[in-house]
């Protein structure tokens, strides 16, 4: 693992790219579909991007963890939005950050608030950098100086295990399988697994509320909550643990969604769960996408809580999990620590079959995957059929999408979440404002939907946009389809976000969303505990009137 | 219903108080166990109580729907704590509300909000009135010169059902069993019912985070609202409606435990359920309560959910629900809409049994209960065994409690929640706090524990004091053991409260929970929207530091 070397510009590993020859492979492919010859770049080339000189010092204390060297500067100037890979792959590195801090200890974090609230310097809170709405990116915003990048994974202990109550105290910086290495050995785990498991810390899912890989019930980060510290300008914030309370506004949903604008957060005591025992899979199908639609419904109001319910349309289900015959696949699943599932998935295939599913004859044992996404992403690499197939598309995602920044495709995608009474028209709305969108700036692509999770009051659909961009223009292109469906996001009255966050790229849309009262609230908030502004601004907060 | 009257110092309907002859029976009772002779007073007349003269006049406008009469400030003086009901049952009425305003409009509340902030005039929301911790009462704070409290149980109408999402929008003024009847013509139901639930409001449940009957899953209020309008005296707050959000912090967790300091909860879209169809209960015992008390730590840690998980030590099993042999009782059960819950209560059983749980023959239907407390009371008095006897008594204990003061008996429930690690400790400790206090104040009387709410990572324990008070200083005797519990409860780092609220009487204790760090933050968020501190001062959110 210490040899791995991760990308300075992609996802995750240098070494789990695709190579040249799948990468060739992926654009013929492309070609294909779109009509379009795609010419492929090269991947960019560090030693030949330029970084504006520092602004800032930092005291001559923090030098042993702090850096201002070219490849952490610029590892460190994006997030993985689209746009954030597109422009690295171009090597354009516009506001870079002047130093980049790995703090080891919580007080070299006090230390560097201090410091830059007195020094009128911004703090952008660092955990994987997977941030895919601009989340870690200065972008000149608030009246500073200059930008420290507080990348916190040098804090990666799992200090406290309580078996009793099955938690445990993390701390922050802890990347998802590092983590979960550290609670295997007391057979318990954290099971919050979002695609970018790997490259995402325990801190960044808290303040981001992070969706989990899981379909219902435990599944947002909120809810694995007993208790956050954190770390403001102005003082240290830790809530009791406890299991439940109802004292008062809760102290960590203020911090849950707060993005790095209201302070750091060092640690978390999180509610773990025993190792699934008992596991069963299915894959269905419906011959028309609104009987699909129906089944989820029902079951997400069953009250049989499926582990996993990805609903796939017939683009995504033939993209991703080879199902060319025009079906919807329903992927549902059940897993337990405690007891045999078999009844749960047979009275949720009865659910499927009342509303039209196919369903197969034999559910399928999904075996164990150990809670480690590179792991079960080889275990799965032998796993037949649409289930096993979608899911190796699934983990691959973000290592594709690097190949396919190099050949100019232009690929988003964008999640959100409604009632089931608002579905087919938000379902309608955002699609059409999207192929719209697609025609008018590529000609040619196509938008899938799968939904990600359910609640017994609506789904939480997560949307893919795949078209040929021209070199040069596939930010400004990309944009423009962004725009458009957030728009349409807000139109319909859905939320711009269920689990990418806000952000810099959500913020327009998300004061839309914001009522007016929880504006003021928030700064009002900030002003209390960072009376300086340093904390990421332009995230979340809007700046106190002037 | 309605010639039905409520009491004025006491709890819900006049005619279900207990009368002279159930009365004499519970003192001739208790007299045995104390070995005390209990002397008992006759209810308050509400014409001996004399009333302030009202320091304020609401503008003529208000005239139609604002009351200064004897019978309605004296009857909104009080919340119902046990020091509430001994005040109001010696006729002792101290800051009863200047004015009680009832309106029928949102904008008689945006009226009365802007009215109040110029003339400096606190307002105090108020739902059913059924507050234990000074939640309703005005005790001088803020500078205010007088005092309106406003009764929200005018606006009590489902103003929407969408039957697809399972979902209604529901106006905040509506009592449980006045929301309930709306919501059955549609076969749906909030299914929130409190021990409270006839007396107290959609309302009052949001603002102070009610934890309903059921013990697990979907049984906090924080957990089935999908959006809320709060009229703020500087505008009008409403969410999105959303059955899941990752955008910036919850506006709704804001306001749920705000208790009426930021503003006033007019309406909730609020997430319903189907009508249980299925249903199972059991009385489990047990001979050792370390064993109970395992039992019921596998099962919340299982996954299966119980809907009713209710773990009565011995002293309460015997006094509530006649079991005598010395065992601890676990009252478990489950319920379904969707399908059969046989195999869920035999896991259950199953897993009692492994820790030493007595099983009985048979598993009982609990039957249908259609949602109203009243009527699930009267069905219950003919249901046999503990499980039924147990329910009656939890009933009808706000009606014993009226009874029980006026022999001037101490009463006290007081609440909390732990993690499972810290139960042991946490019991012990507040059981010898309670005993001890109550030894010292009235050498004699008893405490008792149960479960009300079961999480993975801990239970809600809720203990019941009784004693022997000397008439005339029963308020300082519940005191001075409130005060020893309070202590005990935050010394172990528990919750002061888990779904009682916060109010007056609890906020030394909330204050020391909180953080340092949230509480100038709820200070900097009143001054956002309610900047002349009006709203229910005293309560949640310190006044800014002059």
């Amino acid at each position: 693992m210490a040899d791995r070397l991760r990308s300075w510009w992609g996802w995750g590993w240098e070494d789990q790219a695709l190579d040249e020859r799948q990468t060739a492979k992926l654009a013929a492919s492309l070609q294909h579909r779109f009509g379009i010859e795609l010419a492929v770049r090269p991947p960019p080339d560090l030693s030949s991007t330029v970084l504006a000189e520092p602004r800032v010092r930092v005291p001559d204390a923090f030098a042993g963890w702090c850096h201002t060297d070219h490849h952490e500067r610029a590892s460190h100037t994006f997030g993985k939005a689209y746009r954030d890979v597109v422009r690295a792959s171009y090597g354009q590195l516009g506001h870079s950050p002047d130093v980049v801090a790995r703090p080891t200890t919580e007080s070299q974090i006090e230390a560097v608030l201090h410091w830059a609230s007195d020094a009128h310097v911004a703090v952008i809170p660092y955990g994987g950098g997977s941030s895919v709405v601009g989340g870690v990116e200065h972008r000149g915003e608030g009246d500073v100086r200059g930008v420290v990048t507080l990348d916190l994974t040098a804090l990666d202990r799992v200090l406290e295990v309580d078996r009793t109550s099955r938690a445990a105290r993390i701390q922050a910086g802890a990347l998802g399988p590092v983590l979960e290495d550290q609670l295997r050995p007391h057979d318990l785990t954290l099971r919050h697994f979002p695609q970018s498991f790997e490259f995402s810390t325990l801190g960044g899912w808290l303040a981001t509320r992070a969706g989990g890989h899981y379909a219902s019930v435990y599944t947002h980060i909120d809810d694995m909550v007993e208790s956050m510290r954190v770390v403001t300008p102005t003082g240290i914030s830790e809530s009791r643990r406890l299991p439940g309370s109802g004292a008062g506004p809760s102290h960590d949903r203020l911090f849950l969604g707060s993005e790095g604008s209201l302070g750091v957060i060092t640690e978390a005591w999180m509610r773990l769960q025993d190792r699934p025992r008992f596991k069963r899979s299915s894959g269905v199908r419906f011959a028309n996408y609104h009987d699909g639609v129906a089944a989820v419904r029902a079951l997400s109001q069953s009250g049989l809580f499926p582990t996993n319910c990805r609903l796939l349309d017939a683009t995504e289900a033939a993209t991703s999990a080879g199902v060319t015959d025009g079906s919807t696949l329903l992927v549902v699943g059940f897993e337990s620590a405690h007891h045999p599932v078999d009844e749960a998935m047979s009275l949720a295939l009865t659910c499927c079959a009342d509303h039209g599913g196919m369903i197969p004859d034999e559910p399928s044992d999904p075996g164990e995957s150990n809670g480690n996404a590179g792991e079960a992403q080889r275990a799965d690499q032998g796993r037949a059929g649409a289930v096993g197939a979608w899911r190796n598309a699934f983990l691959r995602a973000p290592y594709t999408r690097d190949a396919l920044v190099r050949m100019s495709v232009i690929v988003e995608t964008f999640e959100t979440a409604c009632t089931w009474d608002r579905f087919d028209e938000t379902h309608h709305a955002i699609t059409t404002a999207a192929m719209e969108a697609v025609e008018r700036v590529a000609g040619v692509g196509w938008v899938t939907c799968r939904f990600t999770h359910i609640y017994p009051d609506g789904p939480a659909p997560y949307f893919s946009v795949f078209a040929p961009g021209r070199p040069g223009s596939e930010v400004a292109m990309w944009d423009e389809i962004k725009v458009a469906v957030s728009e349409a996001i807000g139109n319909v009255g859905a939320t711009i976000t269920h689990h990418h966050a806000v952000g810099r790229d959500h913020a327009p849309w998300y004061r839309e969303q914001r009522t007016e009262a929880l504006g003021r609230v928030l700064t009002a908030a900030k002003a209390a505990v960072d009376p300086s502004g340093i904390m990421n601004p332009g995230v979340i907060v809007d700046a106190p009137p002037t």
